[in-house]
């Protein structure tokens, strides 16, 4: 299922550009940058992966990086250019990144034999935890504590895959149920904001 | 030893409340809530179970997490009827905590056949390290800096224990005078305070 | 080759002093500056080690601990004398410290199999990530995103071993080369800034 790699890529790549706007804003130098848009990016899946003690998704996988420098330079070219990539664009594709990261999360855990519980906890951390460590580099509060909607959204998309399963559904429409659902919402909070 | 886990899940609990506390403090929401109350209850066992290398104690185990959000939903209601929960009630069972997790953190690292130094360090971090990614995420300079006796009465208990074990002990004796003076030890330094 | 452990606890030494001079200016308690040495000395090699899934280097070896209390008790005695550390005294052991820990842990990542890629910022995290975590503690932002120089010279070290392995150099002189890059770079570095 190779598509599933480049959905993917693309919510590192918009994490990665999220990570490097803050970094900006905090008038970091280049290496803040880096750091700030990996940790952004993978942060989250690299502590799922430590806690579930199986081997982190980039240790063997360099278009993970090549996504996330690629994002952060063109991220840095545009702004420099004070040029602004819109905000409502940004926010539908990580959208998407979030759909993808809480489902592919929670069905790593549940692969590995874990409760439903805690399948769905690890599912929202693959997609949060990123931006709490961004956060806490720039000395804010995580801005998720703050905006309800953003992981309540993650918690519901991982519970309708799971129910889905539940009754039945292949892994593949539990996917496709649970990210669309995600994704909706997520759509609809930015609507109603 | 079934009365183990309840001591645990005790602590687990009191570690929780504090870690509400501080997120109803910073006017979090209820993401925010559960976050807090996760990690302030869990983060030092977690952190000790990744560096120790062993399978992280509740990620089979979901009693952890109905303990830690009982614990929460009862403080927010009880903060929300504007009661409080006596503060040397709260020190007190956290006492009870504090003994319980920096004693079975030391036996834990001892069993996988750590020297005592790093033993006593990793029933330390067990016990603090939680409440100190708590104060990390409300940007406070961690509290367990500001309040010596705190952390030392931790390794006091951690040491007693392993001198214990040295003077011929069985564990269970040297649990109990680990656990013992770690307590009396902490219930002196709040009175004195 | 015990001679490189003794460089090990060198840099382990120095970052340690780093440390507690952090904790001191913070007016932390005795604790606050075990933890600051220590995280500061061990946190980025600690990270790495867990993120490659490898045994934790001070799991089994006291003598991690015993260089970072010795350094810490010895620069708390100093600055009560009111005496300080001449800073480009310290500077120059910090860029021995930086030489070693990228270069071997770049190496400890290419003996997993990792890329080139991964291998770098393996050994650069290594260097880096215990003084980010310092920072955190003490509620900075990391230094290390403000001074660009710090860690473009910990990345241009890391190719430098790297580039001499591909041109066939064996192991040692490509670990001679690496660190005497990196080395002079930040000797230069100092010097201009």
């Amino acid at each position: 299922m190779d598509y599933l790699h480049w959905f993917d890529l693309m919510g590192i790549a918009v994490f990665a550009i999220s990570g490097t706007l803050a970094a900006w804003r905090k008038q970091m130098d280049g290496f803040g940058v880096l750091v700030l848009a990996s940790v952004t990016a993978i942060g989250g899946g690299t502590l799922r992966d430590v806690i579930l003690d199986v081997p982190v998704v980039w240790i063997n996988d360099n278009s993970y990086f090549i996504a996330i420098f690629s994002a952060a330079l063109l991220t840095i070219l545009l702004l420099r250019k004070r040029l602004t990539i819109p905000n409502n664009t940004l926010q539908f594709f990580d959208a998407i990144g979030l759909a993808f990261f809480v489902i592919m999360g929670t069905q790593k855990a549940l692969d590995l034999g874990t409760s439903n519980l805690v399948a769905v906890m690890m599912g929202t951390m693959s997609a949060v935890a990123g931006g709490m460590i961004r956060d806490v580099l720039c000395r804010d509060i995580p801005m998720v504590f703050r905006g309800e909607l953003y992981a309540v959204t993650c918690i519901v998309g991982g519970v309708v895959y799971i129910l889905a399963l539940h009754a039945g559904a292949s892994t593949l429409l539990a996917m496709v149920l649970g990210m669309t659902s995600l994704f909706s919402l997520r759509l609809a909070a930015i609507k109603w904001q």
